[in-house]
């Protein structure tokens, strides 16, 4: 069997013009794009694993996936004659390569060997998102339109907060889960922070983390929140829904594009293949 | 006859996907949303008078327009009953009108009376446009893919700065205008400045302010000055084409998506009307 080699791909797209990030026959997605490239490229069938499969229309700026690859290939891209770290120069190459052949809505920002242990999805600690809400009257800078709801009226983000902060913990999130059959909707929602920005045109940011996200968890949250916001619903609501851990109608899920991927943490090298089998484990 | 209100209407516009600002049939351009929403809402014709005509694809953050309309069909906008000033009340709901009506790759900012003697094209002392270009390796970060140049190589923008220096001042620019019958092209070029940027993805910035510009001559010039910045062409050679005075094929016109009008100045309300005056006096 070849050598194989795996790195650490760094991830940023515009989800507008995808249908998500997990390939889909017939569908425009991340990881099709991402596949299509590094197979031509490498010259050999590619798998490629990500930390969060985003949903149609969800844009990420930190999205990290890895992918293993036979050291042969990926040596091919390295200059001829180069006199430096040759496997360095080969990733330097496969990173401007895909520069060319990408989508200008995806890009692989950098390609660095994984170290021993890692794994994209399982060895995470936990993952960071951001919905952004314009709550200016004449709307949202025509330059943001794609990233950022345009609700066009004031939000009380105090109540906001105050209905936030009774959800953070270890909670089934079911209610805020579309259900997926034999998959635990347990997670540790470990920040939920609702703030206004200086932003001129009028913007309140939702910056959410947790260890994992269950299916259109950040958007039904964002969506709950709003709802507060707007005084559509009383501060308790949130809670409660939580709470009664059914997903009902009541649910509003806010639109996938004001929600973006921001950043993916994990632990030090040493603890990498602990935290993955933890993970694991714990999915099962 | 009608008593008439003069509105100044600041403007924001993503240009991807207008055919610039002036009105073409059977093209989307800026001014044609524009006048159609605000003809709708007032229910009259209006005529929009702009500070920066903007080519196809160029890109506005602080545009500057103004309209003469109908005193009784602007009041007709605010909210009845409504008790403090009715004019005022007036103006946001036109604002929050056209919120509604405008597509959002175009917003009106603002609506407000413009004071005695504004004309938002003669009355201007200056035009502000930026030049944003990538220089990373792996390309524009997604969400500024419609705003910044892709070159993907190092620019050395020292040479750029030298290069710019040598043609601020006042000039005919013909060499770097596509050329009108009868007009004049001398312009103040009052500052051209590049710099690189912290951005983290690599980036350098051009800002160009002048009095006023000729068609394409933004874009003529960030042109000339990437060729410097990337040693195609002498740090003297933009300087000489100046000299020279003559539109040549040697011109790199800049594509248009990398160019947004920042910011137009006006002098303090008692001489915008003998700016006014001025501009036109110089012009004919």
């Amino acid at each position: 069997m070849a050598d194989l080699v795996r790195l650490r791909l760094d991830i940023s797209y515009d989800g507008t013009e995808f249908s998500g990030w997990a390939i889909q026959p017939d569908r425009r997605t991340v990881a099709g794009a991402l596949t299509q490239a590094l197979t031509v490229l490498l010259r050999q069938p590619v798998q490629l694993v990500v930390a969060g499969r985003t949903d149609a229309g969800v844009h990420a700026q930190g999205q990290v996936a890895h992918v293993d690859v036979e050291v042969g290939a990926l040596r091919a891209l390295a200059p001829r004659n180069h006199s430096a770290d040759q496997d360095e120069a080969a990733r330097t190459g496969l990173v401007r390569r895909l520069a060319g052949v990408l989508p200008p809505d995806v890009r692989v920002r950098s390609v660095r060997p994984a170290p021993d242990g890692f794994d994209a999805r399982f060895s995470a600690l936990r993952r960071h998102y951001r919905y952004r809400v314009g709550t200016c009257e004449w709307g949202v800078e025509p330059r943001d339109r794609r990233f950022v709801l345009a609700r066009r009226r004031a939000l009380d983000t105090d109540a906001m907060a105050r209905a936030a902060a009774a959800l953070i913990g270890l909670h089934d999130f079911a209610a805020f889960c579309r259900p997926r059959e034999g998959a635990s909707t347990t997670r540790e929602l470990q920040d939920l922070r609702v703030a206004p920005t200086d932003h001129p045109a009028g913007e309140v940011r939702i910056d959410v983390v947790a260890d994992a996200f269950c299916h259109s968890m950040v958007r039904a949250l964002v969506g709950s929140l709003l709802a507060v916001g707007e005084a559509r619903e009383p501060i308790e609501r949130p809670a409660a829904i939580l709470a009664a851990g059914q997903r009902t109608s009541a649910i509003h899920v806010a639109p996938a594009h004001g929600l973006k991927l921001l950043a993916v943490d994990y632990p030090p090298d040493a603890e990498l293949a602990r935290r993955a089998e933890l993970t694991r484990a714990r999915r099962a």
